[in-house]
């Protein structure tokens, strides 16, 4: 079957915002077995959103529209569709009692503007968005199926895995196509593609690689007549894979570092600190970004001046001897956290991240420490890319060797 | 003059790559005046790519493509356009010499297929590519403007900036298009939709709004003969604009509030230095993502247990009195950040960002506490969302706080 994709939103065309819902969608459709042929962008104008999806409808068996369901006036994804399929807007008043109740909650006025949101044609079903107010509509008429979703990609994403792909799924049966994500760390994309070569031109199951913040990312795809078959398929593979890549691979599919971190010092029934130079606070962040993490993680320290330093009764004679980025601070923060904070494991982490060098050592320069009680660590790294890239990656390496110790 | 753009490639489609040409182009094209009406994007199958260029060839002025200008079986681009326009392609023999001679260079057999790149048809120009060997067309034909550019953005980029940029302004003389956003935190999309409206309906400057993680953005866009027209019809909007909106209005274009407070901080030879719980050092990482944070940030303490807090000198009693999530804490933290990181002004984040309530504080419950030495102040504020969101929203709230107090 034919789909198309149509992005709507004058920011989009005014390239203020990078259109990543396409691509994201792009790449589930697959798993569909749905064929995209088109995708189009288009500002907040009816007649040009009208005339594009006139044109869908008449060539795509599946349309799916992201953005213009806002409350304002520039939002017309409702009112163009309508026109599109001649029916008339009326308001659910369930919903905007939903609305009602949700701006009670947060003790806000609902704005007049709100109850367009809860506009909605005879043709469509709505999709509830549990992460903001625009609901979706699922529209079947006309042997076609079309598809609204909210713009912001959180919302949509979220409406899109629990409630559109399982509702599509049901509709495109007989043909069974799973995909799984192998993340690695530690190689470049360049490298993984030629370690995995054989694989990148096989049909069944296909094999694509990914540059992603956390590394790179493998998927295998997989196609069948039945379910345990295709698992069958991306079970060899990935073994196969995972042969070759060895402790590279660290997790699979939504696995992020800090969860399976998180899900290690739980079961070992161990706790976790850390002290930050140039990170600023970065790997707490991401570290506490996991539900549950004050269960295991005690605090951190961030600290940019001596005199910080010296409030954690770090050694300030280390700096004299070694600098402020070297692999023996790196070990005496990881300590220093530990101890301070009496946790039982303590990561220290320091590097230079712009927008000058440090004690001669370039941008980039990274040395990771980590003190579990037993044996102090120290790693050294090395990355390119701005301070925002830097930051990222040094944390990065920082989870991924933890994870290295506590399995 | 009515502009489109094309993006070409199967990989596009299957959502391997994000298009961030079209952002790219997009956000050039005002400059010269030009209205980007549409962005299609289309794999590589002839008869969909000619097509798509028929339809932008009968509705717009400027058509600009990107991709499918390489030398593999599948790239099409060059056979579409000859279709379209029933011209002939024939090899020019000038560009394969120029090919051989730069495959020379590198000491690499030059393979047949790069032949094909050297293809051109009547009415086009080619357009030089300093980075690789596809070259570009430049095409007039019946009034219209037809572009095409390699698909790899480093080579676009290059070929856009140098040669069709100033070919292109050549054509375009008269019409100037300036936009400027200003950036605003505390209010909903909808009210300031409500407090704009007469200007969102205007037509010279036109405004439009726009939900971000910082607050709400509004754009306004001038549209004139000259420059300075331009600049005195949004400046003037924007006195108007600013005028209802009064205090909330914080930032335009590039502005980030870390960066603004930084600003302040150095002006005022002011050090900061934060403590935060349940927001896990995202604050600190915030602050520090501004280059040179290292002259005005002392550090950063983040304390999930009464052990961390022991650490830092924190009165633990507080807690049993008033609570972890309590205005009383978020003022204490900030004035242990103050005091145990020497620093002038300490901010304290205390609040519930989930998966529970806690003290019977619902989630999105956020207090920030401000210390600057002569006075201690808190903020009591109520964020709906998830964990990450209400994290966020926490942390652009105390930055919004502390550059009202700055000021």
């Amino acid at each position: 079957m034919k789909a198309e994709i149509i992005s709507i939103g004058t920011e989009l065309l005014l390239g203020e915002i990078t259109d990543t819902n396409s691509a994201y969608l792009a790449s589930q459709l697959p798993l569909l077995g749905l064929d995209l042929h088109y995708i189009s962008t288009v500002g907040d104008n009816q007649q040009r959103l009208v005339d594009t999806l006139r044109q869908a409808w008449q060539r795509s068996d599946v349309i799916i529209a992201t953005g213009g369901l806002g409350p304002t006036q520039d939002d017309i994804t409702r009112e163009a569709i309508a026109e599109l399929l001649d029916e008339e807007i009326t308001i659910d008043s369930d919903l905007v009692k939903k609305f009602e109740e949700l701006f009670k909650h947060y003790k806000i006025d609902m704005p007049r503007s709100n109850i367009k949101q809860a506009g909605v044609i005879p043709s469509a079903q709505i999709i509830s968005n549990p992460r903001g107010t625009a609901p979706g509509w699922w529209i079947e008429r006309d042997n076609r199926i079309l598809i609204t979703m909210p713009g912001p990609p959180r919302e949509m994403q979220s409406m899109w895995t629990n409630e559109l792909l399982p509702k599509l799924q049901q509709r495109m049966q007989g043909t069974v196509i799973l995909s799984k994500t192998l993340k690695t760390f530690g190689l470049t994309e360049a490298t993984v593609d030629e370690l995995v070569s054989p694989f990148l031109s096989a049909t069944n199951p296909t094999l694509a690689t990914y540059a992603k913040l956390d590394g790179i990312h493998l998927r295998i795809t997989a196609k069948a007549s039945a379910m345990s078959e295709a698992q069958e398929l991306i079970a060899q593979r990935e073994g196969e894979i995972r042969a070759i890549l060895d402790d590279h691979a660290w997790g699979v599919d939504s696995d992020s570092l800090e969860s399976i971190i998180g899900t290690l010092l739980t079961a070992k029934g161990l706790t976790l600190a850390s002290m930050e130079s140039y990170t600023g606070g970065l790997l707490a962040n991401i570290i506490t970004n996991v539900p549950g993490s004050s269960d295991y993680f005690r605090g951190g320290l961030i600290a940019y001046t001596d005199e910080a330093r010296a409030a954690f009764e770090f050694d300030v004679q280390l700096f004299s001897q070694y600098g402020a980025v070297s692999p023996e601070t790196a070990e005496a923060m990881a300590t220093t956290a530990r101890d301070k904070l009496a946790a039982d494991i303590g990561v220290g982490l320091t590097g230079v991240t712009g927008p000058t060098e440090v004690e001669g050592k370039p941008i980039g320069t990274i040395f990771i420490g980590i003190d579990d009680g037993q044996r102090k660590q120290s790693f050294a790294r090395d990355y390119p890319g701005n301070r925002l890239q830097v930051k990222q990656r040094a944390v990065t390496s920082a989870l991924f060797e933890l994870r290295r110790i506590l399995l």
